[in-house]
């Protein structure tokens, strides 16, 4: 006989429910083994003083759900067990050459980590009024229905706008939107470099795109960043002996560096790969982050063929929560980048693209930048102070326009990344050099990131890091063999 | 002298910006052209009544745009043209083999050629509700802060919770958001088959499942699906000669066939599959809209080796436009999808994930389901009936449980893919089979998605299809060449 209670006839649950709930919960406990046979229909609607159909349907459920098998003449029984089947072995099932040691750490609270704005500087209510009006409007239900893989179209149609206004789109461009820019350089590199094409990208380069054509199996050079942007006579020599497909470059405040190219080396760098025939991909999503002086001109204005492909994003200004980016760019390379869109994940999510357009053309995200421009300038005013005033002598730095990010190099021998242990330990993170590497690992070298933080956080931190890199420059000091001035002879 | 009439000093905006954008003009109308030489900034001060060092202010923004270039010495001119360099060869440059056709038309208004929810059906107040209520939040900054790879924290619990309440996860699986069950698809692709494994599909299939397969360069074998699901026979066939990587499977509703697979064939499947080492991927987006009777246990669940992937998404049930979808499998196998992830779009829209949150936590996405069945029972029964009633003597058409999508089959050579733009011209439009074969091309056949539809529309287009295939049916025999008796001799 089942140990079974009576069931509970003034419950909203039907009676075989309740029934099946408890045989399976016999099952589950181990109180009815595998291979049992349970009771006939009759029976235990006898014990329980119920209807036969309700313990036939109880167990129809059980069977269903492959708890039971019954057998026509033999009644039903406990399923059997498949426990002796082998369970795969994943690690030998993935690939172990693609087995890579986990991400960095994601994004701690208070750090130079990560290159994203403040969370206090978002405009919630801006936010807010923008999401009502959104989800108050008519077209709520055409942003919740599946959507077109080139984008939501007002936000196309506002976007190609702005663009063609700003001499950034021309006539032949065509724009997609994207799930932010990183998916915009995934897609550029199935569409452009998936046969192990040769690719050049800024050295040091955020290790996102790096990742990205890596994984696609590209060969991958890197043209050298200083201060003044990407080195010209570098990526000259390189295009003497090496035909490239494409080239990523970010012209405006470059993760990691900060740096920012000069115009005459726009235009020379579009002289220079176009004699190459090298598609030139600009990368200019902190492009509206500049906190001092003017801008120069972007290399899609400036490029009178109209082949460079421009890259920008709503992450870095407004919201990096919300996935929106965009690509302008020759309509029949749109066209192939929409396809590939297609197929990676059909189209980019529509509330946050709709809401993002009611931001913009609202006026309030304008008004947000304005804001963002003023406390830009002054945590860019304060780590640059705090880099001169407590890094150790011969240290140095670049000295970031705007953006988020500037690019440290330590003194006599320091390694970035055998440090970092130490400054978390006291609450400081930044990523070192090494994850930015391409061709030339620079492992003196640090990314800080200052756009998250408030002035204060960044005279802190960056007073923790000098110490300790202090610390470390004299221990070495200390350690390393007295070099002693042979006697004349 | 430069055609440039008084600036306006009580206007808002800044002089030396008024100048600029008037120089700016010229430019464009080329009433100034390339290498034009613009007059000293004390002349044109002059000319307007202007301090001086506004027009440096304008000259330097023309110059920071490219639109001018100044030489010490000599003055400004209008940049140089860079028109002789040439435009680069797309087509060229883009992969010919790469290059496809147009996409299907997208997703027409009433039509049977989309597998998705009526906006009709949408519940737009729970969902403003739910979209508030995550707003007004506290947790409304975080959502909008860049987020985590594997998917917004509180959504992973929740689902992850519910999957192990109905024994769909073990303690050895966990789970990753993505941004629908399109890129789950991908990333598996990307992590599983990269390097042209053989990979079984069900055929028929979703398009886009064999597109990703397709593009990724696996090597895809079609296996039959029939009113009764995958044909295991031809399945076990295959694996005697085949040592496929994977197969993808929908056990429930199969897109495009409607067909479920019965218990006793998942138990089968597995033992299949298992004997074989292949990897099971279970598509179960359609599982949740069983219209008739009871659901079949998923194999995720019957598998006792815990092996099988599972893929699940909010599209079907609730807004296909916020992109939302999650995979849960193996460990081993999510980190390195997470890792995917990362490298394709860092992760997926938070303000959407915590939005279907809010949603099904609230219970409002359960009792949208409960309509949702409602609404889809009576759309399965208008189109069974309609097929029934319509379609020429010797059609056949799958009769699915629930789901979207039915599978016609045309009798007496009739070709869907040839007869497809007489229907549009009726305002009718479906998919016809070619767009779904992979191995057995079935151009006798269509789908038929009825979800988005209202019963009359139904009807209405059912019945449209059954007179253009039946004109078409004797316009082929009043055509056929009388096969008369030979004389016995």
């Amino acid at each position: 006989m089942l140990p079974i209670s009576q069931l509970d006839e003034s419950s909203n649950s039907p009676l075989y429910r309740q029934l099946y709930l408890k045989i399976k919960q016999l099952i589950e406990s181990r109180q009815l083994a595998k291979g049992d046979r349970l009771p006939a229909t009759r029976e235990l609607a006898g014990q329980l003083g119920l209807n036969r159909t309700t313990v036939s349907a109880a167990y129809e459920l059980l069977e269903s759900e492959g708890l039971i098998t019954g057998h026509v003449g033999r009644g039903s029984f406990v399923a059997e067990s498949i426990s002796k089947r082998t369970q795969l072995n994943w690690s030998d099932v993935l690939d172990p050459a693609t087995q890579s040691q986990a991400a960095p750490a994601s994004t701690p609270l208070a750090s130079f980590s990560s290159s994203r704005p403040s969370e206090l500087l978002f405009p919630l209510e801006e936010f807010r009024a923008s999401c009502k009006e959104v989800i108050q409007s008519a077209e709520a239900q055409t942003i919740l229905q599946l959507g077109s893989p080139s984008g939501y179209a007002p936000l196309r149609r506002y976007l190609l706008e702005a663009a063609r206004a700003e001499s950034l789109a021309r006539d032949t461009d065509d724009i997609l939107i994207t799930s932010g820019c990183q998916q915009t350089v995934d897609l550029l590199q199935r569409t452009l470099a998936r046969n192990g094409e040769t690719v050049l990208l800024e050295d040091p380069v955020y290790l996102g795109v790096r990742h990205v054509f890596e994984r696609g199996g590209s060969r991958l050079i890197g043209v050298p960043v200083s201060d003044q942007g990407l080195d010209l006579e570098a990526l000259e020599r390189i295009l003497t002996r090496e035909r490239p497909k494409l080239l990523v470059v970010t012209p405006n405040f470059q993760n990691p560096t900060g740096a920012t190219l000069p115009l005459a080396s726009r235009k020379a760098l579009l002289r220079i790969t176009q004699a190459a025939g090298v598609i030139v991909v600009e990368n200019d999503i902190y492009g509206p982050l500049a906190y001092e002086g003017d801008s120069f001109a972007p290399l899609k204005r400036l490029d009178e063929t109209g082949d460079t492909v421009l890259l920008r994003s709503f992450s870095k200004l407004a919201f990096p929560g919300l996935r929106v980016g965009w690509v302008i760019g020759p309509r029949p390379l749109i066209e192939k980048l929409t396809e590939a869109k297609q197929w990676s994940d059909l189209h980019t999510d529509q509330l946050s693209q709709a809401v993002l357009l009611r931001f913009a053309e609202s006026g309030r995200l304008e008004q947000h930048r304005q804001k963002m421009l003023m406390a830009g300038r002054e945590r860019l005013h304060a780590v640059l102070a705090a880099c001169e005033k407590y890094l150790p002598q011969g240290t140095s730095f670049t000295r970031p326009r705007g953006g988020m990010s500037l690019w440290v190099r330590l003194p006599g021998g320091l390694d970035a990344g055998e440090l970092l242990p130490r400054a978390e330990r006291e609450g400081v993170t930044y990523l070192p050099g090494k994850y930015f590497a391409v061709s030339h690992p620079q492992p003196n070298s640090l990314r800080i990131s200052f756009a998250g933080m408030t002035p204060d956080q960044i005279r802190s931190g960056v007073a923790i890091l000098g110490r300790i890199f202090q610390n470390e420059l004299e221990r070495m000091r200390a350690h390393s063999p007295l070099i002693e001035a042979p006697a004349m002879v």
